[in-house]
């Protein structure tokens, strides 16, 4: 199994997140983005959507998505489970992972996306060329104080994000959380309970990855 | 279990056509959107993302998302498998689910959302508001453009979306692609492989749900 990603993208660090959980180690197979390598013919042909991480498997399927990879991931090693143990509790797990996907990490992704510089043209990714929408990038910021009061209100219900045990959908709402706080958006001081989910999340070895 | 939903939005869809595969008939809850019922407090109580679909068990567990619903009543209930017999296979399909979804729904949620009239100030789902971004209406309409040459060049390799057999990924590719037709993106006549891939996806009985 192969893993291609870079350091630095949110996108392979739920991946790597979530293999440091599972106690798994794969090799790693830098794609440098700054150099355009995604769009690159070869790259192509493992991942024609232009994203990483790929996971590439032994007899040569690659997957691409980072939920798809954990889903490979969780299929392949089960334990610990990070996508539940039964019907309910991987239907509920599920439910907050997408939830923080599209509150967390697409609102940072379109704040960055249409903000930063050397994104112009590159305001979605793939191969096609889409101009920033500076609109889009306000409505992008709001949707993370958003984001961040969601955060608070449940870490003051539940020890994590789907419930009493660490699951993927702790691992898509931090890396959104600190994707955000990278490029400037930390939550209120004043958010007491997200903090406190936080510095435990951050306390993981996993999440040095 | 019970299932809140209208008749016409695409992601009830969705799992009404995952549920009518699997064979499943559940007790279906109005929640008219049209009226605003999935802003009042009850309905926020068993869902404050403020979306439909909501699956609601038997314990009183409300699952929202899409997703999650298919994947609650994929591990209850996995005969046809929907969502995949192995890791591959699983990983597989939900690479294609997801793209659909980014590539497909979400383009045609941001073109609708943007420019129908009675959404204004609804340019996202949830209880705040958002106003409209012509430019991103403009930018969704490309991105089915570009979906639907996506979905041509898949279709001429490949029976299904994810491979051989019908999974949830037809779905979503399926409920996006005639929710963005309904609203006048018709995909070219000229992309005969995506023509006849839908046309055996409207042939089959769950394609009425």
């Amino acid at each position: 199994m192969k893993f291609y990603a870079n350091p630095t993208s949110p996108s392979p660090k739920r991946v790597r997140m979530f293999l440091a959980e599972k106690g798994l180690s794969v090799e790693e197979v830098l794609v440098d983005t700054t150099k355009g390598q995604h769009l690159e013919t070869n790259f192509l042909a493992l991942n024609p959507w232009a994203t990483i991480p790929v996971l590439e498997l032994d007899d040569g399927t690659c997957i691409s998505e980072a939920i798809a990879c954990c889903r490979y991931l969780e299929e392949a090693h089960p334990e610990p489970p990070l996508m539940g143990r039964n019907p309910k509790e991987k239907a509920v797990i599920a439910m907050w992972e997408h939830r923080m996907e599209w509150d967390g990490f697409l609102a940072v992704a379109e704040m960055l996306r249409n903000t930063v510089d050397r994104m112009k043209g590159r305001g979605l990714t793939g191969t096609s060329n889409f101009e920033q929408i500076p609109a889009l990038a306000e409505r992008g910021k709001k949707r993370i104080t958003i984001f961040h009061d969601m955060l608070e209100a449940r870490c003051s219900e539940s020890g994590f994000i789907a419930g009493d045990t660490f699951t993927i959908a702790d691992i898509t709402a931090f890396i959104s959380l600190e994707f955000g706080a990278a490029a400037g958006l930390e939550p209120p001081e004043r958010l007491s309970n997200l903090a406190r989910w936080r510095a435990e999340i951050k306390d993981r070895p996993s999440a040095g990855n």
